[in-house]
């Protein structure tokens, strides 16, 4: 798992890292694999939520009146057929190097030439608390700030399943983790984890720390790790310029960082599959350009 | 078929027209049509030579190792079933007025409240004196500019047997058109019109007009029409701003002109299906809300 760290070890230093398998992901995937770079496409192998959920699409050129989850199955296929594999990890974190980008996968650090974003937008509204306490006890990312809470205590507010191995994480940090799951699934989490199924209202400023409020009381913490699904693409990569939801994007899909590309619902409405899609291809096409440049400076 | 210049018979406005059937202009017509604007779609049933003609496409998201053939039915088919009709007529000019546009469709005038134009790029390489003598007895367009040449004589240099209306169109105007076909087809032409199968090299400034020169020798002449399948943009809308060969837009694909938007290849590079599918998408939404924030004023 900690390939990166280990001494000998080198990391395979892709091409291209694409972060999303969304339209906008699998296009530029597609285009890249066609441009001859070595790829590494990051998300999963479900695709998106966001094309398997949708009834019935009827704008999605040369596929009439397609159903989400058989846009996804094709997209899946079609990855398939032209050999690009799906790794399936959450990128917490990419960090401009240089020369080449740094992902944070859990443990594990992967490189890259150039990164496209591809990750969507999660339109989730925040705790109140939550944005006023960020980076003074709010955590967006359980690996990136697990040493601050080292013995102390942690609330996790998990809004999926896929949070949870973030909490039990923590649990072998942490001297006390509390989960609030934010959905119905039964959780599968070590024991040490105390599961509290009340809705967070509120985060407050306490004496001692923090704390979480229900209609049922307050919780006590020292830190509270709030983990959804996406976080804002400034948390993502840090020194990206955008106006908080959106990253700014020029027509090459061009980032304000060298080398880093962004595409699809991340840079902004109209929301729809197939500009999404065909923004992966620009963007892609530009980071191909741009590594040929690079080999020849 | 003058029935926009018949004063009785007014001309139906559309909200939308879309000059184009390429993956541009068909994404903008599925769009347009999911957002209930009224559309007119003008091109071509078999959609797009580009589309047609692409032997194997291994980048177009959701249709794996598709044929050019393939993709261009699946577009008309998809076309049918949202009973969006194609208008087989290609637009001379488009003229911004004011509160609408219209657009010269032969002798037939039609009008829009927005336009998008999805017209592609045609990479021809023009001949030497054509750009040059360019409005100075040059011209791309017989239906604008016939009525200079009455009883004048003219050279029509056709680059596809579309052109020969245009040519017959002449014929019953100038007092002599000679016909250079530059393609292999038989031509289908009224016996007045004098068909060389020769190719013309230049167009030269000669004391009493123009001159066609081949390597058989020269053709005197009053006018000479080149009529390629695709005009310059800024031929095709007076004002319009280009670089020449691309149009101007934003990421919303507005163009200089309010109202009038445009997409895909038309717009720059790359030149890719689901690039300008993407900006198709785009421009329709654009002009929706176009559409809809007048209404409002
Ligand atoms: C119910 C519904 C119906 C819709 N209907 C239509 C329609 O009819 N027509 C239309 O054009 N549009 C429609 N849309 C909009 C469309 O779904 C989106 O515009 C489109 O999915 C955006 O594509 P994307 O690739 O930018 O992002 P997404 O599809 O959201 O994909 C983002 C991907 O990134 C991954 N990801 C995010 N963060 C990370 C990370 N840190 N590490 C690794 N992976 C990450 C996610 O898991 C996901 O795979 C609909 C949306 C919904 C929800
Ligand atoms: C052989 C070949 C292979 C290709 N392979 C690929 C590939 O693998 N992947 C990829 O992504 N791209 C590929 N491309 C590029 C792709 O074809 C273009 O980028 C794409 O077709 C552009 O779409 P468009 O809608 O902008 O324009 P076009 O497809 O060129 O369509 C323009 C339309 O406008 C119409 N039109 C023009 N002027 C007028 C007028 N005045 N009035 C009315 N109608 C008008 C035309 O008749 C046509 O219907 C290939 C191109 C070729 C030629």
């Amino acid at each position: 798992m900690q390939k990166g760290f280990q001494g000998g070890d080198a990391v395979e230093r892709y091409d291209i890292a694409i972060i999303g398998t969304g339209p906008a992901g699998v296009s530029a995937a597609l285009t890249a694999k066609n441009r001859n770079k070595s790829i590494l496409l990051l998300g999963s192998r479900q695709m998106s939520e966001k094309v398997a959920k949708a009834h019935e699409i009827r704008n999605y050129p040369g596929l009439p009146f397609v159903k989400g989850e058989d846009l996804a199955t094709a997209f899946r296929n079609q990855l398939e057929q032209m050999e690009i594999p799906v790794t399936e990890q959450r990128i917490g974190a990419v960090y401009a190097m240089g020369d080449y980008f740094a992902l944070q996968a859990g443990e594990e650090m992967l490189e890259a030439r150039t990164v496209i974003l591809a990750t969507g937008v999660v339109m989730a509204k925040t705790l109140p608390g939550e944005e006023q306490y960020l980076g003074r006890g709010v955590s967006y990312c359980a690996t990136c700030d697990a040493p601050l809470y080292r013995s102390r205590t942690a609330v996790v507010i998990g809004y999926s399943p896929r949070e949870e191995a973030e909490a039990a994480f923590l649990a072998g940090v942490c001297s006390r983790v509390t989960y609030f799951p934010m959905y119905k699934d039964e959780t599968d989490l070590p024991e040490s984890v105390e599961v509290i199924r009340e809705t967070p209202e509120e985060i407050l400023k306490r004496e001692t720390g923090l704390a979480v409020k229900t209609a049922a009381g307050e919780y006590a913490t020292d830190g509270v790790f709030v983990l959804r699904e996406a976080v804002a693409p400034s948390q993502l990569v840090p020194g990206l310029e955008t106006d908080g939801t959106h990253v700014k994007v020029n027509r090459r899909m061009e980032t304000n960082l060298p080398g880093l590309f962004a595409c699809g619902d991340l840079t902004g409405t109209p929301y729809q599959y197939v500009k999404a899609a065909g923004e992966g291809n620009v963007a892609a096409i530009s980071a191909a350009a741009y590594i040929d440049k690079k080999a020849k400076e």
